[in-house]
């Protein structure tokens, strides 16, 4: 554990010592470190904690912490931590002790004099080692996270070494929160839930359904270009082809289960689509001269999240992956890997997440792992191998690949400086041996390939929870849902709208994504100019085309962009429209 | 009962008495007639029948028949109706009686003094009457449909009036054969099933994949041009979607049910879109100025269909719908129905299926309607007058139109002569009530809009089924999976292939899909140039260009369609691809 850590650690202690002081019945459930913070579950009985209460508590925590007191460890047998949980009447402690087995050496940490708790550590030295904190926010949270427990009350904080930095991410949650992707997509009208439909599963209305299918058709555009095959797989398959894949034993309980009613059969719904993918390989013979045998599907795969853990696109229960499977032998790896890493690398810098580190995941010594030791190393290699090739900015972690093949899963930076994991490159040596796929070498033999699992995107709801968050709902021209608004001054230009909406249609945008006509609206509604501007601006429009009898007159076109106005020649308007991105 | 149905009727007893003649045990089922024919059920004991025995069988029906003895009905009751059955020892007759009512008037029909057997009738007066047929099948069929009971021995034959109507028809079978798009879709590596996955459940592959999404494109391509919007709607859904719908109350027993395993919570597969459409365009208030909405998704439903249904893909459980719903005013009807009349005749003019039909289908005063009978008869009047003014071959029905609103059913013949109900426009004014939803109107009040359903293809799989037997696998060039094969003549013109690829790289068609980029491949293996031809037009490839030293140094390229060859001066071959068709 690193220093950070164990001061936010030591930070839920301080913070249920002040509680205790401020309110002596409340009963402690856990409070651990966690990123950015700490939290402490606690029920305060029927006293409901305001905004007030928290300023209170915090500046009880400034005090103990001013007092510099040491953190010490004590071991207790089993029974003298009962009689101490008994003793303070922390019932929740009574039962976590209970748990334990008998002989078990239970630990304890003193705050100086102040304030006791069970607690395996580490913490700081001393309090006074504490850095920059505050309380931010108060929650429900149910005892052991038990729908049919107490409702405890969690109080989060967040912690950092330096002022400086808790204020820069006290001021990067601010940005986040005008970001939020579910406020802007309420605003900019790009999806919406419906609670007959059910939570986790969104809608998306056309501005959404256009955003979606800009991104997955550049995306799989990418892949395309490097001779990747669209596919076509159906939503749900019999569980036979998870038991035969092995999903089924390892991810069975999570699957959503079909029943069908007429004919008593059982289906799951796919959360994955690669078993699907190797049956396509499997119906007919291959050759060396076919492989790299490549998949591609956007698709939607349902996964049985937790109601509590769904939230507006960031996680959903259908998930729309990206997803494409190579099947090669393995000396092609590398070139492939390659391939993947150089689409992801440009992928990302279209949509300006430019600041990309990925992540090798190497097998380690233990057992888990299947497939041959040799393949791994090979495999490994070929993977960093395309790495440096692609002057990526990689590090590499051994023991952290899957149990079927070592990958690289890509970090993107977005533009308030959060990381959000979003592509994968996963070998995988265990499906084509289940499957027992196979394809005849060049000396006539049977022979096994390799798969490669690969999603740029990763999810497209997901990417789009970070995109719109990223870009703060200015989309940037190419995939704006509405690229252009034409804004009347008045109703005298119609004749001159007609000629520009003319050009307009014609108008086919090649970049990033190629043949695309240009996405515009007239609003010539008899509302005043100001307010037709103001709900362009609200609805964040890149180009918004202000037309009045001037311009008429003049045979140009007044450009409003996010970051100022041009005007331009009605000759040179399609060249202006070709080059905005 | 029209003439030619009584004659199949007559024919299954002539059927029945000639394999008594031959088979004296033979008990038997039921011998209803059919479309373009009949059949018989019947027991022969542990006796299996070959072609052989249904020649013979035929042999002895043209001698019954030769004899043109009358058809006579007598009444009896039930227990005199039992004695007979008794007396003939014909089990599955007795069944039958037993489960009619005590006081029933039971009819059996003489046939001469040959042959009697229990029937309803009606049938011709004598066997003089029949026209030609043939018996063509032998198939297995369980004892009521029932797979727990008997399986009887099900003999089909086929009957017409004349000897050529019957020869048409037989032809027709034998082209349809020829065309199954069951043996196509191997052959031309369009789909496969697995038995992982499970039947009615088709994989595409890459070339079935491209004709799939090219079909759907353009279909939804000509309602875009109709201000149609995109819209995507999640697989599943709470039950309480369908509830409030009234689906649920109606096909709740037809659903896929979905079970969540980590909630406990109910989901159904979704089997139509409009419902999830609906919430949609609830989500938002809507002004008389947004009217019409109109929203379109290609989309995946799940319908639970019996085992012994499924075939190919003209019927599956994983059907991809062209759907789409208006929201509209009730003055908007005609207008909306009419642009969708319009786009229904353009796409089947385009895949050849011009030749249409359309059913009209309106309410009859039975209860079982919903929805104000005023507005009906305002509705069946629009629908009308836009078939009218869209020039359309149509018919009139009473009592046809589904319980929430009247429709058009389209069929489309196809290059052999049989008809396909494929697309679809369906008024609903009861799904608005249920959820209720509602615009304002220019006078500030609310109202309810009408929804129009509409399908152009219908289900995505089964136009293919379809589509593939029209086209016989010759698709047509737009829409061909692989347009153009290059195929080298021998190793000598690599660079000049490489002069002509450069060329295609850059062909953009136009028609009837927009910025469509060619889709060819090249075939310069080592393979003789006879084998290589083969080969393509084994795949029904619409243009092969074979490249030769000769055509290199003349600058031409040699094309063969399907329907001769051409030589084209490489400066020609951009305008030549794009006028193909």
């Amino acid at each position: 554990m690193d220093n950070l850590e164990k001061m936010r650690h030591t930070l839920s202690h301080v913070l249920a010592a002040a509680v205790l002081a401020l309110y002596p019945d409340a009963k402690f459930g856990i409070g651990p470190a966690v990123d950015n913070g700490f939290y402490y579950d606690i029920d305060f009985g029927d006293t409901k904690l305001s905004d007030t209460d928290l300023a209170k508590i915090e500046k009880k925590m400034r005090g103990i912490i001013s007092r510099k007191l040491p953190m010490t460890k004590r071991l207790s047998t089993k029974s003298e931590a009962l009689d101490w949980a008994r003793d303070h009447q922390q019932k929740y402690k009574i039962e976590l002790i209970e748990e334990l087995p008998e002989d078990a050496e239970i630990s304890f940490y003193d705050m100086g004099d102040l304030f006791t708790d069970l607690c395996k550590g580490p913490h700081l030295k001393d309090l006074g080692q504490i850095g920059a904190f505050k309380l931010i926010r108060i929650a429900g949270a149910y005892w052991r996270g038990d729908e049919k427990r107490e409702m405890l009350t969690r109080i989060y904080g967040v912690a950092f070494n330096t002022e400086d930095e808790l204020a820069a991410y006290v001021k990067q949650q601010e940005e986040a929160k005008a970001r939020d992707h579910r406020k802007l997509g309420k605003e900019l009208d790009l999806f919406c839930f419906s609670d007959l439909v059910g939570a986790g599963l969104p809608l998306f209305t056309p501005r959404g359904t256009e955003l979606r299918e800009l991104m997955a058709n550049y995306s799989l555009s990418l892949r395309g270009r490097e001779g990747f095959k669209k596919v076509w797989t159906p939503h749900i398959t019999k569980t036979d082809l998870y038991k035969t894949s092995g999903h089924y034993a390892k991810f069975g309980d999570e699957l959503f289960m079909v029943h069908s009613q007429v004919s008593g059969e059982d289906f799951a719904m796919k959360p994955m689509n690669c078993p699907h993918h190797a049956q396509i390989f499997a119906s007919r013979p291959r050759t060396y001269r076919d492989m790299p045998v490549r998949y591609m599907e956007a698709t939607t795969d349902y996964r049985d999240e937790k109601t509590g853990e769904l939230g507006g696109l960031s996680r959903v229960r259908s998930l729309t992956q990206d997803d494409s499977h190579v099947f090669c032998m393995t000396t092609q790896i590398k070139d492939e890997v390659k391939r993947l890493v150089g689409i992801v690398k440009e992928l990302y810098g279209t949509v300006g997440m430019q600041k990309l580190r990925a992540r090798l995941s190497y097998r380690s010594d233990e057992d888990k792992y299947l497939g041959d030791k040799k393949l791994w190393a090979m495999a490994q290699d070929q993977i960093k191998q395309a790495a440096i090739d692609n002057d990526l900015d990689y590090f590499e972690q051994e023991g952290e690949a899957a149990f079927y093949g070592p990958k690289i899963d890509f970090m993107a930076e977005d533009a308030i400086g959060r990381e959000h994991q979003l592509a994968t490159i996963q070998l995988d040596f265990v499906q084509p041996e289940r499957f027992g796929l196979e394809f005849t070498n060049s000396e006539g033999k049977k022979e096994r390939p390799v798969m490669i699992h690969h999603a740029t995107l990763g999810s497209i709801e997901r990417f789009l929870s970070v995109f719109i968050e990223h870009t703060g709902g200015w989309f940037p021209f190419w995939c704006a849902p509405e690229q252009v608004r034409i804004v009347t001054v008045n109703d005298k230009v119609g004749k001159y709208v007609a000629e520009i909406t003319k050009i307009l249609d014609d108008v086919i945008l090649e970049k990033p994504l190629k043949h695309n006509e240009l996405r515009y609206t007239v609003d010539d509604s008899a509302d005043s100019l100001g307010k037709k501007i103001k709900r362009a601006t609200e609805m964040k429009i890149p180009a918004v085309m202000v037309v009045g009898p001037k311009d008429a007159e003049e045979k140009i076109v007044s450009i409003r962009l996010r970051d100022g106005e041009e005007k331009i020649k009605l000759n040179k308007l399609t060249a202006y429209l070709k080059k905005l991105s």
